[in-house]
């Protein structure tokens, strides 16, 4: 017998994965949570239906919420993470020695329960104490800790079930001031062939809030479309500016000096949907 | 009644599309041929089981195959396309008036043809006067033409099929010699996450025959991981030192004389391929 997970990126399109077991199916207090292992991508934390991370893949999606952020502020102390209960941005943020602290806010504990048990490549320093781990809601988080972040991501879901709020512009208003005088957000902003209207949605939203806004690109192949879109909002510096020759080598897979500045050229009809 | 194209990309994974009608399947004296109207991507060609084209995302890989090289060569006056019986690399070939002729050669005319008739949107330049096209094969065809090209593009399918010459150290022999003294060819390599020894393959075998090689990508939601390579091999001209701001205008929706240089900011993992 052949298993297969199958998921409807739209109502019309849809990937499709041969799968050796599945390891978790639970209905959380916030969200359907799954962790399956595929035999193209290894094991595949799922959530609502919709792949978050597989252990092939993941590395281009944390390397990219974090590296770009975290090399275009100078001095990094304080980092939080909203969302990202698999602890795979925690772990590409403890490659920055300049991070003293690093806040995972993930409103789902058993996000982080299952996967500490199951995707220990990705989880695995979460523990580490340099990061303090709290199963809270984000939005609530960043209303109460005003000017203290140097450094804030979103590592949310799509804007639907307990993200949807993470996407509104009341919440790029509390980062910004949980943010201090000049710091950087970015959060996933998902992907331009399907979801359109939401990166020229949030591209607004933040042009009004922050003075500095970039958007950026990474090859997700399990993501839909496979591009998959960042959005950084910044109060001082500007990732354009970032000379690539002082960028530190760090251990990654995809992200470089070399694609720092390079990830921000977008595809014309991505960069006209930035306007 | 709900039909679903589903596409094995590898033995493992796959994507799936819901089709509203199909329009043609044939084999053809050498592939099995068929245009299906899927909902989400619209009308979809595809050779033996495998996407080639739709019209929402066709513009990528026309664009990405076409305009890097013609904007790289300051005079291209003679071009080869070999495969690319859908047009759409002569279509984008024709917005470059310095181009006095194009030559398509596709062994297939049954490509050509259909493509005409179900996706005029694509195929609406094969009978520009400035483009002759052929049916015949096309490692013959450069075998027979020396010295004659100032870039030659291959539009082929994965090396399966009536393509697998077209990935072989003899075809980039013939191709050298069938270009001018600072000709150009480019030829699309596949996807680094699924076909990681076929890019590093190709690049060995293309950097034993010409001076400069580069390697560049673009996302292309229908293709396997959503990114493509495209190899591209110089006699003369590198693409990393083209003036962007000298690269005249045209209508695009993918490429432009921003991303010219950035296209080949390949992530880590796939410059490790190609060193």
């Amino acid at each position: 017998m052949e298993l297969w997970y199958t998921e409807k990126q739209t109502e019309n399109f849809g990937i499709t994965a041969k799968i050796k077991e599945t390891l978790v199916t639970e209905k959380t207090d916030f969200q359907d949570l799954a962790i399956i292992d595929t035999v193209e991508f290894g094991r595949m934390l799922v959530l609502d239906g919709m792949v978050m991370t597989t252990v092939k893949d993941e590395f281009v999606y944390h390397e990219m919420v974090t590296h770009p952020a975290l090399f275009t502020h100078p001095n990094p102390k304080k980092v939080l993470v909203v969302g990202g209960g698999d602890g795979g941005v925690i772990r590409e943020v403890m490659k920055h020695p300049k991070v003293e602290k690093a806040v995972l806010v993930d409103i789902d504990g058993k996000v982080i329960e299952y996967s500490k048990k199951f995707l220990p490549e990705i989880a695995g320093e979460l523990d580490n104490p340099r990061v303090e781990v709290l199963v809270n809601d984000g939005y609530m988080h960043i209303h109460d800790h005003k000017n203290e972040y140097d450094v804030i991501m979103v590592d949310s879901t799509e804007p639907v079930g307990p993200a949807v709020e993470l996407f509104s512009r009341g919440f790029y208003q509390g980062i910004y001031e949980a943010l201090k005088d000049d710091g950087i957000f970015v959060a996933q902003t998902d992907n331009p062939w399907f979801k359109a209207d939401l990166i020229r949605q949030v591209n607004k939203d933040v042009r009004e809030i922050f003075p500095i806004v970039r958007v950026y690109g990474a090859n997700i192949p399990t993501y839909p479309s496979g591009l998959w879109t960042f959005t950084m909002g910044s109060k001082t510096y500007d990732p354009l500016e970032v000379d690539e020759a002082s960028i530190p080598e760090i251990e990654t897979k995809y992200y470089s000096p070399r694609l720092h500045k390079a990830a921000f050229c977008l595809p014309k009809f991505v960069e006209d949907l930035c306007k």
